[in-house]
Order: structure tokens, then sequence, then C-alpha cells
């Protein structure tokens, strides 16, 4: 189980950090790497030829005209989920639509904006149809978010 | 190699039938739904339920305040991809925030508006982490398209 | 008088206190609770079955793509009054589209949002159909805010 | 059982005509009127007076800065359900904002761009607190609903 | 030379102090009041059948679904200078549209979302035409800021 | 009484022509002409200094970046109407934005989007204030739209 | 004077026609190219570095996540005029901004969307900064487009 | 080499300091400029007038209904490279709509919001055609670029 986290800035870390845990604290490798689509198109060609025998899912991050992860998309068959990130203006709206409005063919996995959490988790499903376990891992940890919730509501109506 | 494809209203059809070709081309086993997250919330529930085992990606597509993606993900592990259709007001704007703004935990796998080829192949580059198989049609696919888009470029150099 | 206040999550109550407040202060039971129509889907159901016979109305609050108040709409013929909570990204516009544009069938009365008051009042609104005494207390609450307007304009002309 | 229906001008009311049908043929007496907040205020004032002791809900229809349910809301208790008109600009955004970001004190039950089917059921649902025989009304058309998605459901999965 | 400043609620009234201010400076009488077309709509009525024959322009600035100058102007000939004022979601579309968006047939002349200044200057405009002194009082006033903008272009330049 | 229509294009004339009409049927006299910012920007001056003497309003039509109402209102102190003109994308977004978010200092009065007879209207109403009989006129013209409402009222009541 | 115009679909063609044939002519040579950011990735990468030596400017038009001038951008140091072209939702917005919203470092002259005659235009005025003889061209054609405008401008007068 | 940047008001000259730092320190001579197209109209025309044959690329930052670059287009050849400056409301929204959508006929090359780096390096780009150094300058602008991400590629994979 090995997942790629490429970011268009190192910038962006904070909103994958909680991702990345999460996914290596249930066992994924997770490969971070600082790519930018226009900034080292080059570097990211060569990143994304090396990776593609042995990663199961790509997570891409990127703002404003987030290109990075539909470019990863058109040079790669591994799913690439997308994780939009809100930038100083526009409110998110550049990032979401630049990122989930790709041309016929090429699409790619557009999750909430911000929520990198979000990301590693539609990783996570994603490669459960391969590995079970983490079906069980999965499962576990949605019982835990409903725990969450359920103390959160004891705390209201007490 | 089974996907579910749900569709809130029969109106969505025609966006998703190029999908659903796509799918059954490559020898993919596609079971076509249409159910409602509000009208018929009950026959959906059971619907996910009796699938939890046998389908490796859902396909759901919904338009407006497209809640089907997200209700769906709430109620099973295997990996969701949403397709907002674009209805009559907004212009598509209201299905693609309803479906890609999940809260966290229970992330969608959003494509392009109206674009069911997309989310057709998305579920495929899902499956192909398990199915190798995939990763040979997807590129047959890619070289198609690639194929198509050099001769319309021949066509207009011509 | 009975209204049922649910909300996605435990970071929406500050929103809503004001409301609560004035549904208790005029003698209407509240019945406050934590509850995700994505994270605990299941508690919902059985709290929306529960209540079905005892409560008049049902305020909905949720933030991002705010299924909360459609999913409870879908299980109930309670009238839901819908809150959009403003998160941080997309200015509430992605709360407000989730929540207002439902499909055809399932209505959810939304109001303005992040004001938990306007949901209480319009629960009193409608309660007050049946119960003639919530009129009277409605037509003290607007005296009381007309009384507010006046003094800040005499506080302005003065 | 008695509705109001107002819309802000005739174009308006061929949004309205299923709903009004619909709430006709469950029993309840329906009122319709053109009235204009801007065109006709005297006229509407005169209309709210009147029927305030008679009507149990209105539904307010209007279009680009629909201030009709909002301008009606200000001098009655009675709750307004406000259908926000798409109009020939902006795709219905101006008149959904217009209704639904009412300020503190004074809500408008907003529903679904367009659909006077969803304002007519949600003026239903709130009657129904008082009459309980529109439940059984309601648990049918609901019935009825979901009867025709299942029917699409069978045709396309024959 | 009379101007009414009419605001929904006093905390718009920083937003119009620099414009009031201009307004004295110039030598018009302005009666400034807060009055709410939802929240006092008879004292509203009533203050704009007292000054119908005295004021020659009315500024009403309104926050949210922002009724007030298309309400006024509902109800007198006098021309309505509309002030959307921005408030704490939407960053300000929801009051330009609902201000700006008025029906055929009642105009309301919007400024510049939260300008103040903009309001008082429009409404010199507007007299201007019958008091020829104020287009002088402009004219100083525009080669003030003029004077002004040239003054920053030094102090770069230099 | 003397306006001056200025419109960007030709195209734009059809949204102008009932309003010119209105003009001169209450004996306004109406000076038509086609002026581009940008692509006439000298003529357009000329025009501004020729005028601006014997005009009392201007109204400015303008699609996409509407500059030109903008334009005027920099080179002359006439109060300057503005009216968005929606062109084949944005829904008209992109004209109410170029041309109501004027900078501090130089307002445009902005109607709605595509309305010309609220543009000529507005023109009528503040010319009002030195010509009452203007003020019949529009009073007048108010009754008579009051009295369609009324038969369109009456033919939906009957 | 050479000039490479790229677009992501055959579909995009009509938007450029008129740019193209204005561009020769006046002489400059165009090299017309269908080259897809996501389907041929690799095609366009050749492309872009056979160019890089004998072309002055290139127009990249592209619809939806459009990022065919960001991704050729990344590779070239000639300037890149970016054209978006609206398709069948979203109207124009997302790809306005996936091209616009470039990040850091790597701009595109971004042009009104859909107006392939204005990224032939700034192509022609980038190249006569060192080609003089565009100057006069453009200059010829500024005078024949204001030629028409005081056409138009004759026939309303008339 | 020779670049003159013009912004709209000295409060958004932080947003183009990085970028004009950048014009020096290649050699290009930069003419800092604060006009304003609606406070300083006959200055900014002058200004342009003047500059008219030295200059080889004008740089125009504005917010608001930024008509800056637009109207110094609509009187030059010279290429304006237009920097949307986001402003209190709208989010950056109105400068750019109001900058990139300029009419058929005169165009201005729009760049990232508030991104005067952009503005900047566009500049350089189109003079890059003239003076061949500056692909050499840019080519180092690009190459520590790519460095500075390297490093933070470096500094997380670490």
């Amino acid at each position: 189980m090995k997942v790629a986290v490429v970011m268009g800035s190192k910038s962006d870390y904070p909103k994958l950090e909680e991702g990345i845990g999460l996914l290596r604290k249930y066992g994924v490798e997770v490969l971070v790497r600082v790519l930018s689509a226009h900034r080292t198109p080059r570097e990211l060609e060569e990143f994304i030829k090396e990776i593609d025998e042995e990663v199961d899912v790509i997570i891409a991050a990127a703002g404003k005209a987030a290109h990075l992860p539909g470019v990863i998309a058109a040079n790669t068959l591994i799913p690439v989920v997308g994780l939009p990130i809100k930038s100083s203006t526009m409110d998110g709206l550049d990032s979401l639509l630049s990122m989930v409005q790709m041309p016929k063919g090429i699409p790619v996995a557009t999750v909430t904006i911000d929520a990198g959490l979000n990301a590693a988790l539609m990783a996570m499903q994603i490669m459960s149809i391969k590995y079970p376990k983490l079906k069980e891992d999965l499962k576990d940890y949605r019982d835990e978010m409903a725990r969450k919730v359920l103390e959160d509501d004891m705390s209201l109506r007490g």
C-alpha cells in the first residue's frame, strides 16, 4: 500500500498533514513531494515516470489555477485524488473549478476544498478494493468518528 | 469487475449513457439504478446493503442539491464517484458544491459536471489497481483519444 | 410545543444558541442534538423515527455540503427549517445551495445563512398556526425589535 | 385549510401552476393573487391586512430583486414560503439571495428556485401540524413519488 | 438642498459617516434615520409620507436581502440612491443583487458596495441639476481628489 | 429636459428602445449615440465636452467590461445612470460589477441588468427634482403600471 | 512574424477563426494546431520544443479546466496569450479562472472569454514592439473599428 | 527596455513592489506612476501621449471596477498587462472581470489577481521577443524558482 502525496507549494503542507498522518497510522507508505506543474515541469514528469509501477494512488494538492492533479492525471493511469487549496483570493472557487472541470477523458477525483483528510480517506477507500484489511481500518475510523459525534451529542443534550 | 451506476432521476440518464457503454465495452459489469436519496430513501438504503460485497465502485449522479453520492458514501466504504448534473438553474454550481464539499470524514470523488464519461473512466482507473487488465484497456482508450486529437490536428493544419 | 434542533457538528452551536434561547423563553420545549447525516446516519435515522409523533418542527443546521436538513426531510413529514452555516471556504454559498436547491417533492424551508434566530422565529411562526398563544409572543417579539430600531433611530437623530 | 399564493408578476404563474393544482387536489382552499411589492404596494398592504385571520400559510413568488415574500413577512405573522423565480439574467441567484438572506427577525422559508411544487408541499407540511388529515395526504403523495422513481428504476434495469 | 439618509441598521452607520460629513460640509441638510423595511415597516411608511415634499434625494443603505431602498422607491418618486452593505457572508453580492436587480418600473440608483461617499456624491450630482452651486462644489471636490492622487503620484516617482 | 443615451455598441439598442420611447413620450428630448469608451475614446471625449451644458442626465449602456458609464462619469458632473447589458458569457455579472463597483469619488447610478426602462425612469426621477411636471408624469406612469398588475390580478382570480 | 495558435479541441476553432484571419491578413505567419494538455501531453511537449526558436507569440485556447496555456507557459519563455472558451456549464467562469489564476512565476496573458479576435490583436501588439510595421497595421485596424462605430452612431442618430 | 507601471491608487503599491524590484534587477527601466482613470483622466491621457514612443510595455493595476488598463489600452498600441487588485469586497472577482472582459478590439493581457510578480514577468517575456538578453534572465529566474521548489521538496522528503 503506497500513496504519493504531491503538493504544488510547501505552503500547502498544513492542509495535508492530518491526512498524511492518517495514512501512515494505517500502515500506508507515503511519499511526500513538493513539485510544481509550472515551476518544475521536468522534475514532475520524471517523478510520474518513476512511480508508475509502485504507487496505488496519487494525492495532488494545489491552489489558484490548480493544474497539478490534471497534469499528473494526463501522464499516468494511477487514480489521482485532487485537493483544491483555498488561496488569498476567490475563496477556493478558482482551485476547485481548475481541478474538477477536467476535459473528457482525463478525470481527477476531486474532494472538499482544504480537506486533506478527505483526500487521504478517499485514497484509502480506493486502495481498499485491493487490500481488504483497509476496509477494517476505515470501519474503525468511521466508528471512531461516529463516537466523537455522539459524545458531542451527549455533551449538548446533558 | 462490477460498478453500480445510481442516478437520482431518470432524466440524468443521457449524461451517463456514454460512460455506461464504455464500462460494458471493457467487460465491466454495470448495475444501473434510479434511486433518489430523498424520494426513495429506504430503497436506496436497501440497495447499498445488498451491493456491499460485490461492487467495486459506485458512480452516483445527481442535480440541484445533489445529496445522492454523499448519502451513499455515508453508508458504505466502497469508493463513490460523484457526477454533478447541471439542472435548469445555477449552471451546475449547485450540484457541484453539494457534491464536492462533503464534510470531513466522508469524501466523494467528484468529477466534471455532466461528464458521465469521466465518471466511468475514474471508476476504471480505481478498479485498475486491482485488475491489471484494465490498465491495458485504459491505455488503449487514451491512445485512441490521442489519435482522434491528432487527426483533428491534421485536418486543421492541412 | 416542541422543536428538535439538530446540528451536523458541535461547532455549529454558537450560531444556534440565540435561537434556542428564544424558543425556550417562549415556552417551547427544545430537543438539542448533534447528529451528522454522514458520520452518524443510523443514529440520525433512529432519532427521526423516535420524534415523529411528538415534535412540531425540526430545525437542522449544517455547513459545506449541508445535506442534514434534506436527509431529515426525506424521512419525515414534519416541516424542516434549514439553517445554512458558513464554513471556512465559499462564504456560505455551498451550504446555502446544498440546502435550498432540494429536488422536486422534498422541500426544506431555508433561512438566512448563519441566522439561528431566524430559524427559531420561523419555527415559532409555523407552530403559531396551531398554538395561537405563540402569535402573541411573536407580536411582542416584533414590537420589542421595532422598539430597538426606533431607539437606534433616536440615538442617531439626536 | 387556506393558502394565499401571491406572485409579483403574472409571468411567474407557470412556475406555480403545478403547486396550486396539488393544493386544490388535497382540499386546500387557494387564493391566487398577482400583487407587486413595488408596483402595487398599497394593494399588497391591504391584502395582507384582509387575510390575516383566515389564511394558514402564504406562498410568495418573485424574480430578480425578489422583495415580495420579505415585504409580506414584515407585515404578518403567518409563515411565508418564498419561491425564487429565475429571470433572464443571473440564473436565479439574484432572486434566491434577495429572498433567503432576510435580516435577523423576519425570516422567509425559502425553497428551490422555480419549484412551485416544493412551495406547495412546504405549505402542506406546515399546515399538517394543525390538520392531521394532511399528513395522510402527504404520505400518499410521497408514496406516489416513490412509486414513480421505482418505475423509472425498473425501466432502466429492464 | 435636503437629503434623507436611511439605514436598515445602526451598524451600517460607519459606512455612511464620511458621506454624511461631505454633504453637510457642502451645505446640504441631512436627515439621518435608522428604519428597517422589515422590522419597522409602518414607521418607514410614515417617514416616506412625511418627507415627500421637502427632500430632494434619499440615500438608503442596507445589507443582506437589502430591500430598504426598493421599498422606499416603491412609495415615493424622489430618486433613491442605494448603498449595498457587505455583511458577514456572501461578500456583498447578496446586498448588491437585492438592490440593483429591481423589477421593471421601480429603479434604484445603486452605487459601489460599502462606499457611502459615492452615495453622497451621487446625491450631490443629482441635486446639482437643480442647484447650480453644487456643480462648483463638486468640481472643487474632484480637483481636491485629483490633487491627492497627484501627490501620491509624486511621492512614488520621487 | 434633455437626456443623452449613449451605448457602447449598436447591438445594445434593443435593450434601450423602450426606455427611449418612454422619455420621448413624456416630452424629454433624447440624444441617442453609439460611442465606445475603447474604440472611439476621442469622439466620446468630444461628445462629453459638447453636451456638458445642455444635458440633464446621461444614460450609458454597455456589456462585458462595461467601462462606458464610468469613463463618462469621470469627465462630467452630470449624473450618469449606468445600464449593464448581459453579453454572451457570465450572465450579466461582468457588466454589473464593472459598472457599479466604481472607485471612491466617481459614482455611477447603476440599475437592473438589461432594463433600459428602469434607466429611463431613473433619469426622469432625477430630472423631476428640477421639472415638477415630470412628477405628475411619473405618477401617471406608476398608476398605469399598477392598473396593469391589478388587471393581471383580476384575470388570475377570475 | 510568426504566431502559433494552439487549441485544446477542434470544437474551439470557430472562436479562433476571425483572429487567425486577421493575423494572416496582416502578413503574420500562423501555425494552427489542435493539441491537448491532457490527451496528447507528449505531442504538446514536442511541439513546444520545436517552435521555441521561430515563434514570437503563442495563442492557446481551451475550455473547462483550461490548463493548456499554463502548461505551455511552463515549458517556454515565449509569451502565451490565453483565450478562455465557454463550455456547456459554468458560463466561462471555469476556463477564465483556470487560465488567469496562474501561480507566481508563470503568467498567462489572459483575454476576454471567447474573443479570439482579442487574442490575435494582443499577439500583434506584443509583436509590434519588435516589428514596427505592425504598429501601422494596428492603427489602421483601430481606425477601421472606430469608423464602424461612428457609422452605427450615424445610423441611430439619423 | 522600459516599462511603465501605473496604479489606480497608491494603496495598490505593495502588490506591485516585488515585480518592480524584479524588473529593475534585470536592468529594465521602470517608470512608476499613480494615475486614476476616474480621478485624474486628463493627467492619465497626457501620460499616455508622452510615453507612446519610449515604453515597451505598460503594467496597469487597479481594484474594484478596474477600468485603468482598459482605458490605457484604448489610447495606445503598447501592450498593456492588467493586474487585478482584490479590494475589500467581492474577493477580486470585480476587478478581474472589469479587466479581462474587454470588448472586441481592445484587449488587456490580464494576469493573476494581486500577483504583481506575474505582471512583471509577463512584461519581461513580451520584451524578450525584442531583447534576447531578457530570455537569459528569465531562464535564470525560472531556474532559481525551480531550485527553491526542489529545496522545499527536499526539506519535506527529508
